[in-house]
This record gives C-alpha cells, sequence and structure tokens, in this order.
C-alpha cells in the first residue's frame, strides 16, 4: 500500500473517530435539524446536483456504461427530492440511541440494565446508485455514527455534490462536518485501505453487486455487515389454500424480479401438484421461463418447462426466471432450502398449524414467513422505518437493518454504594 | 498448510455443522438432560479424570511448567466437583432459544417479530485451565449450538477425559455426540486452520491471554468475540460521598488483583484532594502499591507514591499495583477513560445527578457504572447465570456473554395470504 494511500485514509479515519465521539453524544434534536437542513439544501441546489450527474452520464457515456447501469446512475429532479423526502424521513424515526432497557435490581442490590449506543464509525462501499450517499449517510448521522462513504467511481461528481449538501447541513446544525466523509477519489486501493482500517473503522457495510461483497467479505479486517446472495423459497405444502398459495407465489416472483426478496426456487409438496399447471400458466402469463424437476415436467404437461440442473437450485436469477421442485415432504423441503438456500428469506403456505410451526422453527434464514410473500422481507414493511440493506450474516443483525442494526448496546449499573463481597 | 491439517478440520467441521443443524432443533429437555448426565458421569468417573490430569501435571513437572500455570491446570476431586455443579446449574438456566418476541401487526396485516436462534458452530480456544472444556461446552450446549473445542496442549490429557464425559453424556441422551468436539492434537497448526474455517465455523471465542487473543485476532477469517485488555476506572466526583469512594475502590482493587473488572486507575476529582491520602493508605494496609500523577504524591505527602509514567495508565496491572491521578474536571476523567481505557468497565462515585448521567452516556464502555464496584462486571452478578466470557468489542454483544450472547435472532412473519401491492 503507497504511503499516500496510508496517509489519506488515516487522516479520514482520525477525523471520523473524533466525529464519531461528538456524534454519539448529540440529542435528537440536533441530529433531526441535520438532517432537515440537509434536505432542504439538496432541493435548493438541485440544479448543481444535476449538473455533476450530468457530468457522471457523460463520463458513462464515453465509457460504455450499459443501459441498466446507466439507469441507476442517472438523476433527475424526480430522484433527488426523493432523496430529499428520504432525509425528511429518517429525522421523523424515533431515536434508538440513548433507550435504557431491563433495568432490573439483582440480589446484590445492583440495578442492571442496557443502555443503546452508536456503533461508531462505519464504512459504506457502494456501487453506482448516487442517493446510497444520502441514504446511508442519513441513517448513520440519526444512529449517532460517522460515516466514511465510498461509491462507485463512475458516480463520484453526483456523490461529491450529495456528500458536500450533508457536510454543509452539518456544520449548519452545529455538528461536526467529518460525521460524513466521502472519500473522495476513484484510486481503488483506498478501497483496500478502507478495510484494513480496524484502529477507526468499527464496521463496513457493503451494498451491492455480489462480486463487491465477496471482495470485502475476503479483504476486509474490519467486522463485515452484508448480504450476500438472495435464493429465496416458497414452499406449497400439502393443505396449503390452494388460491393463496397462487397468490403469493405470483406475487413473490413476478412483483419485481431484479429484488433480493424475489422468490427463485418455488418447492411444491407432492400432495399439491394440482397447484404446478394453474401457477405454472400463471407465470407463463407473465413471461416467467419455468425451470422445473422431472416431476414438474410431468404435472406440467403441455406447458413449456425445461429442465432444471442441480445448478438452477443454486442460482439468484434476479430475472423471470424460476425454478420449481415437487417435494416428498416438508423436511424434503426444509433440507432443500438448507442446502441451496442463501438463509435470507423463505415463506410455508399451509393451513396446517404443525407444518408452518416446524417451518418456522427449522428453517435457519433471517426472515422466516408463514402464509405471505417473500417481498415483505424489507425495512419498511417490518417496520423498521428505512433500511441501510439486509443482513444474511448471524452475528449482530440479521435481516433487514435499520437504525438499531447500526446501534449497540452497552450494560449500566445504578448502585447506592454496594461492593463484592 | 499441510493437507493432513486441513483434512482433519474439514472432518471435524462437517462434524459440527451437522450436529448444529439438530442442535438447533433440539427441545430444552433433551439438552438438559445431556447436561445432567454429564455431571453425573463426571462425578462418576472422578478417578479416571485425576489419573488424566495426573498425566498433564507429570508433563508439566517436566517441561518446568510455572507454579501459576501449574495451578491452573491441577485437578482435584473439589474442581472435578465444581465442573459437575456447573453443568447442573446451566440446565437449571432458562433456555434462550425459540423465544418469540415483539410480534407486532402491520399496516399489511402481517405480524412481525424475532425468534431466538443458536450462532450455529462455535470455535472455543482457550489455555491451560481444563474446567473451560466443561463449561465452554455446556453453554454451547444449552444454547443449541456445537462446539469445537481447543484447549492448551499442557492439558491434553483431562480435557480429553473431560470431553469424553460430555460426548457419552450427549450419546445417552440422544443427542449428536458430535455436538461437543474436542481437537484432539498438540498440532498448532489446527488452531490456524479452526480460524479459516469460516464455511464451518460460525463464532470463534478465545479465551485466556493476551497473546492468544491478539493471535486469534489477527489471523481469524471467523468473526471472534473476544476481550483483550481489562484497564477499569473508578472515578471519584467532586460530590462524591468519601466513605462509599473509599470501600468502591478499595473493593475494586483489591478484591481480587487478577481479575479483568479490577480497577487499575484510579481517577478523583481535584474537589475530592481530599480523598487521596485515606485511600492511598488503605490501599497500602493491603499491600498495594500507588504510582501517582505529581498531584497525587503532593496529596498524599509522608505516604510512599511513586510516580506514575504515560505507560502507567495504559497498563492492566493485574497485581497489586494502583495507579492515581488527580484531574480537574469530569471531562477530564471521561477523557482520560477515552484515552488510556480498554473499553471494559468505569465506574463514577458521585451524589451529583448530572454527573452521573453523563458518565453514563458519555463513557463508551461495555459496562458503565454509577456508585457501584467495577467487581460487578460478570455473567453471575448481572444474572446471566453464568457466563462464557466478557466482550470488549462492539458488534453482536458487549461486556459478560451467557447463553443469550450465543444465540442470533431471526425475523418471523406470520400472514393470512398477504401479497405486496
Amino acid at each position: 500500500m503507497s504511503s499516500d494511500v496510508t496517509t489519506v485514509m488515516e487522516t479520514l479515519g482520525k477525523q471520523a473517530k473524533d466525529a464519531a465521539k461528538v456524534m454519539r453524544m448529540v440529542d435528537t434534536k440536533a441530529k433531526n435539524k441535520a438532517l432537515l437542513l440537509a434536505a432542504a439544501i439538496l432541493r435548493r441546489e438541485r440544479e448543481e446536483i444535476l449538473a455533476a450527474s450530468a457530468m457522471d452520464m457523460k463520463a458513462a457515456d464515453e465509457n460504455g456504461l450499459d443501459a441498466a447501469s446507466k439507469d441507476r446512475l442517472a438523476l433527475n429532479a424526480d430522484r433527488v427530492d426523493a432523496m430529499a423526502d428520504g432525509l425528511e424521513q429518517i429525522a421523523a424515526l424515533p431515536d434508538p440511541v440513548g433507550a435504557i432497557t431491563d433495568l432490573v435490581y439483582r440480589p446484590s442490590g445492583i440495578q442492571v440494565g442496557h443502555m443503546r449506543v452508536p456503533l461508531g464509525v462505519i464504512g459504506i462501499i457502494y456501487e453506482s446508485r448516487p442517493n446510497v450517499t444520502a441514504d446511508a449517510a442519513a441513517l448513520c448521522l440519526k444512529s449517532g455514527n460517522a460515516a466514511i462513504l465510498r461509491g462507485g467511481s463512475e458516480a463520484i461528481h453526483s456523490n461529491r455534490a450529495i456528500a458536500g449538501c450533508l457536510r454543509r447541513a452539518l456544520v449548519d446544525a452545529g455538528l461536526p462536518q467529518n460525521a460524513v466523509q466521502l472519500i473522495d477519489s476513484t484510486d481503488r486501493a483506498l478501497v483496500g485501505a478502507l478495510l484494513k482500517s480496524e484502529k477507526y473503522v468499527d464496521v463496513i457495510i457493503p451494498r451491492g453487486g455480489k462480486s463487491l461483497i465477496e471482495r470485502v467479505s475476503a479483504e476486509s479486517r474490519v467486522p463485515v455487515i452484508k448480504h450476500l446472495d438472495g435464493i429465496c423459497h416458497v414452499y406449497i405444502d400439502a393443505s396449503a389454500d390452494r388460491e393463496m398459495a397462487l397468490s403469493i407465489a405470483l406475487n413473490a416472483k413476478t412483483h419485481r424480479y431484479g429484488v433480493c426478496n424475489a422468490m427463485e426456487t418455488l418447492l411444491i409438496h407432492q400432495d399439491a401438484v394440482d397447484c404446478v399447471a394453474p401457477i405454472v400458466k400463471a407465470m407463463q402469463e407473465k413471461g416467467v421461463e419455468i425451470r422445473g424437476c422431472e416431476k414438474t415436467v410431468a404435472a406440467a404437461s403441455g406447458l413449456d418447462v425445461k429442465v432444471a440442473t442441480d445448478e438452477d437450485w443454486a442460482t439468484e436469477y434476479l430475472s423471470p426466471i424460476l425454478s420449481v421442485r415437487i417435494v416428498d415432504s416438508l423436511d424434503q423441503a426444509i433440507d432443500h432450502i438448507g442446502r441451496y438456500g442463501s438463509a435470507h428469506t423463505e415463506t410455508i403456505v399451509t393451513k396446517d398449524y404443525d407444518a408452518g410451526q416446524r417451518f418456522l422453527r427449522e428453517v435457519d434464514s433471517s426472515s422466516v414467513m408463514w402464509n405471505a410473500s417473500t417481498r415483505f422481507a424489507d425495512g419498511f414493511e417490518y417496520g423498521l422505518g428505512a433500511e441501510i440493506g439486509i443482513s444474511t450474516d448471524r452475528l449482530h443483525v440479521r435481516g433487514p437493518v435499520g437504525l438499531e442494526g447500526l446501534t449497540t448496546q452497552k450494560w449500566i449499573v445504578l448502585g447506592s454504594g454496594q461492593v463484592r463481597g
């Protein structure tokens, strides 16, 4: 690592640490003031932000970026307003910091409980969407943390403009501007340096495609909160209400294709084989390609079903393709999910109490559902108000991560002079 | 890494993963049965365990182990009974697994809540104390996890005997014996292999001295729950009750010297300088060496106080030495703790409401106390029933780690056919 990169990262890290020390003690009112000011500045400087975005879009054209990437990168007046709206929504959320819970008296006479506190310094590594700059910074700010942001190099002008608005808002609210810092360089070595900054950074949250997340996981010395794959399953049990099964399967697959909580594999109990043809038909009417096990192909005779390979069960299509497997039993469904799933979100459709209870208990995913669409695995739907991402890790936080996921707890003890005997 | 080491670790890892899949669904009754059977087997086979321990002690003599290490390594009838008692105590604790909390209706009609679930496979790396084999395995077992144990090579015979008892108890209770596995080899390369087994191991908990924990932290690819230093502070505020201050300071320092929650540095507000002489005197009567700042030396004139160096403030003595500093203000005390502390446990002694509230909020340690001895930072004192260690990390769990710290939560969603619109 060049000494320049090390120096830049040291400076950013120290500044973040100093800002975090202030931010963790700031009251809710000041944090909300900064968020609302940031929203106002974003709206007021919409034209400047769009001019910055135009520079990114021009470079994107020159570099031959594909259409999907350009769509993610693009900003327009509505998208800037949506960012400002997002900041106002985060200002309206309850502040998790300082909450004291479970304060109980112990036999020794001390009272013991938990106080919720910020994590400290959070590094966010993301790709082309410039709105992440505003969203992620705002969630870190509201939860009393300092953020070091590293966006995609293709979005550098947009990110610089947006981060600038947030930093001015912090100053105007009397808070340290270094509570939000953007790594203002496209040097990739700085990502490596950030991942090695365990002295300054408390957690890294990568947001982006699989290759980014794999790189971050492999290289990071800092703890990472991440979500790798979203291979979500719907399991239609023998006793499922057939209409509900069709409705949930369709919603889970076709409501949006490119999202991590979309269904990728449909499992159907052999005693619910009558579901196969109607579901395949309905999916195909929506333009979904079906890849089935041999029993599925047989059950959907007359319909165009390709034979699924072993690879299909392990694939997150993120597109209008669905793999379908008929299973002998609930056990086989649970086994299949354990073997091929990504521990993101799975749902069972059943009227049977025992089957539902077993599925809830035995499926080891960050979200396990009973008679609801996998699409509900989302911070807003769960009542978090907003989310910085979804975690498929096991430690600290699983599933949608909101403000509380960006905090931790310390123990507090209130005594009246107790000593240990 | 030699292919042998890789193969051994792969086998242990796969076996642990398979056992964890069973253990996470096992009911409380079966887990308690295994724990009580293990206690009975330990008592029944006390002589065999002591014979194994004698082999370790003989090797310790031959290898010239020091007296303190030999004391940690030694087993006798009482210590075996204490292990059995510990297993019975863990059997009596409530089972955290499966608990559903915060299940609320959302506007969409779904109910969303959390279910507590085991972490999975836990690797425990420890040093000479063989009782850790029983304690750690029992906590992992009760919390529905599978344990891979790696004890100190000097304790291999004792650990093998103890782990054997636990494994037989698992079988007798109808549970997978691989829920408890001992790395039955003194090859140090296996520690390295364990730390790289992110495919099979969900978390590593090192228990031992600083060099062990530093090695584990530096090498591990698996998330680590650890506690590095315990540089704990008592701060006597201007308005402290003088008698309480003396009593808490004495208890925090002299109740036990070699423990992580013992006070290492005493901070005294300049307006409480009248405390200095009586405390120094009382400490010296207990045989504690005092190293003070210049103001302390002046305030304790006539008493034997050495001048503290900058290194003293950053030292965990774990022995009858105490550093003492007189500070100008609460702010200076909080700064000192932030700069030299290890984020373990700090306490303020004060009658002043504002000072106490600020200390609780602004000191960023895993335990922050008000008018109580730092010695209370302990799983039993906090009501956890038992502890596997103390965490000074920020993520997942901070402070004393009990059964709940060995679990995580998943989201559960109960619906009646809801889809996202």
